[in-house]
């Protein structure tokens, strides 16, 4: 039948009826009603880490990755020294990006299975006094590690070093307290645990640091202090906002609150993760990462060790099932990836461990 | 009453429901049916310009404005240099960002109520045989002056130097054949005349221009060279696409092309335009440009020559009976624009032309 299938993916994911139906008006970006849109948007996203006050959002047009980088871009002045801290594909993403935009940057690699050490920034900040700004991934997509946010800012704080955070992941899912956490510049995007669908991303800046970086960005498009200063001044968007994602995230922002903001939301998360976990190691399939670094977010499961075993098939299979699986972004180890995020909850999740066992014996698989 | 307003505005534009409706559906980025959308629309839009098997469509993520600045970032080299045909606001964005990224810009600013002229352009790539590319906005939509890019392409193609079209305004409704205008790169987006909704945009390229961009761009996520090898590769996008936008721009060309592709939709504008024109013409409202260079996207009138008038009230109550309006964007003259474009016909433009009257009536101004 022509139903949705889940998305067990890190997004684009799953969305209510109410957020998709809210892309059923088109608003005119000149007019005061979609400002006051943006505007109050704006207002409840900063309201999700506490930064009122002390921070800003800006939203951006195009995919989290864009806002990344533009966060780069605006931040890091064109002399300035990034070391990104990599355990995994997107950190590797973010020091290829701001080193292609001409900052110097180094990129301190470590084991895609444990977190990034705040002992090791700390003696990476002693040895090179030249490094300005620390690029940082709270919960890496490629395997689905939590890395500790509060240790890294603390590290950064105490050696008044600049922190970029990707928050694509966690935002309004895990914890984040602007007034405990310092940090120059957060991303997070609409598609992700905020439910909203993709298309946009936002950073969140420190209002004193924002205050500097007039004239960094290399790039028109990325100029978050240009993005930010025109809309103080005018209420708009720069460029064409992508009107109908705004008004699905707005209300994808309103449905998050209702459920009871980011406890209920990682609670959910969480139970996802748990029934995920449980149902798929009763079928023998074992998560990558050890519990205690595993965020509610995405999960690795290794491969079944079995020849029989191709991710293509296992993929399709689970498919015409009604599940929409992920697959892994290990080079060294075959995996396979399940979200745990999007408007689903625990029926759904066992539903899906359901459809992987069926899957695994219509394959042969042991479970 | 709760209905939406009819957007006068050069985008975004009023859809048609079947257009949202489209974005009622969850897509997995990875998934061989979103590939397959994606393929689709990219064969679509490539037909639009008859470019098959000389040309490639790469769509990207964000803003129109973000599509040309990937343009000029991918197809200038770093040492390139770029003279912009400059006759209004889209053309000094134009040059402002190619300059920001680093690109040596030329800026030949020319009147805003007259086209860029193919002689003068001539002229001044022989004085300056520096010059590399050439920047070129085909409507440009400050004033809604078309600008004659066959005879600019001709110059170009003559020199051999690169054209970069900025085709935002024009594409789908005049028309644009690849097979006898030689360009390197023209970018246009989803929430103009194609009649979608705004989130995306796309740069045609010639194949054998793209082929020697490698490393050209300064921008990861502007770099359309990666972006079209990894779309080759694996039929995805690169970063996570807006994946609602998608779905709406394929169905909105979908509709595009039963409605009798490009000459129907120019004719529909056009009549869309002759019934503006004349209506306000009656009300005593002139245009800006002269007829022979007005485009049948957007026309700038002159405000009413009246101390009562003021855009702010004007547009209010225009607002109020139901019409977006968008206003003037010359410094040296009053003015305030009307689009013609969008999913509406004859009887929106008459609607439109009666709430302006009854407008005009009710602010006390003379008709």
């Amino acid at each position: 039948m022509d139903r949705d299938a889940i998305l067990l993916t890190p997004g684009p994911l799953t969305t209510t009826l109410r957020t998709k139906l809210a892309m059923l008006r088109d608003w005119g970006s000149w007019d005061a009603d979609f400002n006051a849109l943006t505007a109050e948007l704006r207002r409840q996203l900063l309201a999700i880490v506490h930064g009122e006050g002390t921070h800003v959002v800006v939203p951006l047009q195009g995919s989290g990755t864009f806002s990344v980088e533009a966060a780069v871009a605006t931040v890091v002045p064109r002399d300035g020294h990034v070391l990104v801290l990599d355990n995994g594909a997107y950190c590797k993403r973010f020091g290829k990006l701001a080193t292609l935009m001409g900052r110097r940057t180094t990129i301190h690699a470590r084991a895609e299975d444990e977190p990034v050490s705040a002992e090791e920034l700390d003696a990476m900040l002693r040895a090179d006094p030249s490094i300005t700004h620390v690029g940082f991934i709270h919960c890496e997509t490629g395997t689905g590690v939590l890395n500790p946010l509060k240790a890294i800012a603390d590290v950064c704080a105490r050696h008044g070093k600049g922190l970029i955070v990707d928050a694509m992941s966690s935002f309004g899912a895990l914890p984040i307290d602007a007034r405990e956490v310092r940090f120059d510049a957060l991303v997070a995007a609409s598609g992700k645990c905020l439910e909203g669908v993709p298309g946009m991303g936002f950073v969140i800046l420190r209002k004193e640091v924002l205050a500097r970086c007039e004239g960094h960005s290399h790039s028109l498009a990325m100029d978050l202090y240009d993005q930010h200063a025109y809309m103080e001044k005018t209420g708009q968007w720069r460029f064409t906002p992508p009107t109908h994602v705004v008004a699905a995230l707005a209300e994808a922002v309103g449905q998050f609150v209702e459920e009871g903001g980011q406890p209920a939301r990682l609670a959910r998360y969480r139970d996802n993760c748990e029934t995920l976990v449980s149902g798929l190691r009763e079928l023998g399939l074992k998560p990558f990462l050890k519990p205690e670094i595993q965020a509610p977010i995405i999960v690795t499961f290794h491969a079944p060790n079995d020849p029989k075993y191709e991710f293509k098939t296992f993929y399709a299979a689970a498919k015409r099932r009604g599940f929409i699986l992920y697959p892994g972004k290990l080079t060294q180890v075959e995996t396979f990836r399940v979200g745990c995020i999007g408007a689903i909850g625990r029926n759904e999740m066992q539903q899906a461990v359901n459809a992987v066992g069926e899957t695994m014996r219509e394959m042969g698989l042991s479970t």
